[in-house]
């Protein structure tokens, strides 16, 4: 039985991550924390509606403001009866597209970016380490992407998301410094790449279908354990893991 | 003869570079434009009465602001009479310390140093671009650092500046991304880590002094070229180059 807390959860890959931990049995996921910042999707309700007593959805305006946050892990806790939480995803993420070119990305553009996709994780991850403390687990997966790969930075010249790449960048150097600091506290922070999946962010030319990306996500975030606290992994899809086009999806370690 | 501008030029390593730089003979560089926030340090000043015709003191407050870098570069442009900008040196940088640990850096601290580090050096460099396209070298440096290192990440443990490192990791990032864009006009990018030298920001522990490491930066500056575009170098100090420590003297590629 494990407790688990996804944030972007409204749709694209935090909906249906969601959706597939409610697959699994309850011994293996029993509550499963669906934090929106905003009033919740059909697509979330749907599942609240049909899971009420395993799913609950948590409003946080801004995922950035800590005293929120903070807010947010005191009524979970409540919920949670001296249970902890067992597991932090931080998925939530934008990316803002400057097909003009690099120069067309303004300060105002890359410090927001920033702080939606990293200032949000930090804010979060502090808020609920007294929380996953309490947890069995300890385990806190923040969404990154091969995009935020600088080692492989000429294969994705065709996006012109610059500050998106920059804040995945940002965030796995957030992560491998969690990863050291509560590494004696034996936590487990790992950057996911979760490829290239059909959501609004991925759009439909995409190589994976939103099902399977799902899947793949979910097994990464229950299999991986202490050994991989601070690294860079990828998701594994059967029948594509000695697949050589952009993207890597055979479950090991992404270059920084 | 070349002209060049380095930024943050009050102290530390960029007057002493520009230091350097007037030490070399003016067939070399004959032009040199120091930019500070401020009024110039006794430092500077002295420089600028010695070598009045070869030194030009630039005040930008704010290095972020893409309309201030635009219309300093307009005044240069007008000093330069029709000659174009050779190099440019994006050097100016902060960093906060949180001995507390990680969870006591604020995102308002986060993106502050972003803003400093990075939102500089992209508006500087996004202002320049048309000085740099008349220039003949067409060369970007952005000075990084080992703390930037994702790869080297449990070598620095010691460092709290984690937005630092971060705001260094996101710099490389938009380093790659520029030396992606402008390669066909035959541009050079480098983030350039300068190791560890005795500033207000190295400390008086540091490894290099700050002469040595002064002479080091010019050498790499001005000998890297366009076979280094998009790479993360360091700086080559005669002595330390097979220096098994914290830090890579060798001039050679850093890991991202
Ligand atoms: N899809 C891919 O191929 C792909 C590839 C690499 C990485 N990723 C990463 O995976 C994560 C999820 O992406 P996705 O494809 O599912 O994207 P998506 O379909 O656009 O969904 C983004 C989710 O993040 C939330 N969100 C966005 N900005 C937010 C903010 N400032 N504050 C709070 N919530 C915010 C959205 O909430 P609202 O509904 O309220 O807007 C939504 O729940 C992101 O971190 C993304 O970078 C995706
Ligand atoms: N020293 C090292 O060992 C070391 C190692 C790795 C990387 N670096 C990098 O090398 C660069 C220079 O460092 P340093 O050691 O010379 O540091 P320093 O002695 O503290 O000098 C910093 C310089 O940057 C300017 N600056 C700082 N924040 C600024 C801002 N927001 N806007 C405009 N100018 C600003 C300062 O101007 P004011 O005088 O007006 O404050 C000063 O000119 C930095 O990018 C640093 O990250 C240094």
């Amino acid at each position: 039985m494990a407790t688990i807390l996804v944030t972007g959860a409204s749709r694209g890959l935090g909906l249906e991550l969601v959706k597939q931990l409610l697959d699994l049995p309850a011994a293996t996921i029993d509550k499963v924390f669906a934090v929106t910042r905003s009033q919740p999707t059909p697509g979330l309700q749907e599942l609240v509606n049909s899971s009420p007593d395993r799913l609950t959805n948590v409003m946080i305006e801004d995922l950035s403001d800590l005293s929120r946050a903070t807010q947010a892990s005191k009524d979970i806790e409540a919920v949670l009866q001296g249970r902890g939480l067992d597991i932090l995803v931080n998925n939530a993420g934008t990316a803002v597209e400057c097909p003009s070119g690099i120069c067309s990305m303004t300060n105002q553009e890359l410090l927001d970016v920033m702080n939606a996709n990293v200032g949000s994780a930090h804010a979060v991850t502090t808020a609920f380490i007294p929380l996953l403390r309490k947890g069995g687990h300890r385990k806190v997966v923040n969404m990154s992407s091969a995009l935020g790969s600088i080692t492989r930075y000429d294969t994705y010249q065709w996006a012109t998301t610059y500050s998106y790449k920059m804040s995945k960048a940002a965030m796995n150097m957030l992560t491998v410094q969690y990863a050291l600091e509560f590494d004696k506290e034996d936590f487990t922070f790992i950057a996911l790449s979760p490829g290239w999946i059909k959501t609004d962010l991925g759009g439909q030319n995409a190589d994976i279908d939103l099902e399977v990306g799902g899947k793949a996500i979910r097994d990464i975030v229950l299999r991986s354990d202490r050994t991989d606290n601070g690294k860079f992994l990828c998701i594994r899809v059967p029948g594509w893991e000695g697949h050589k086009g952009m993207n890597q999806y055979d479950g090991l370690e992404m270059p920084w």
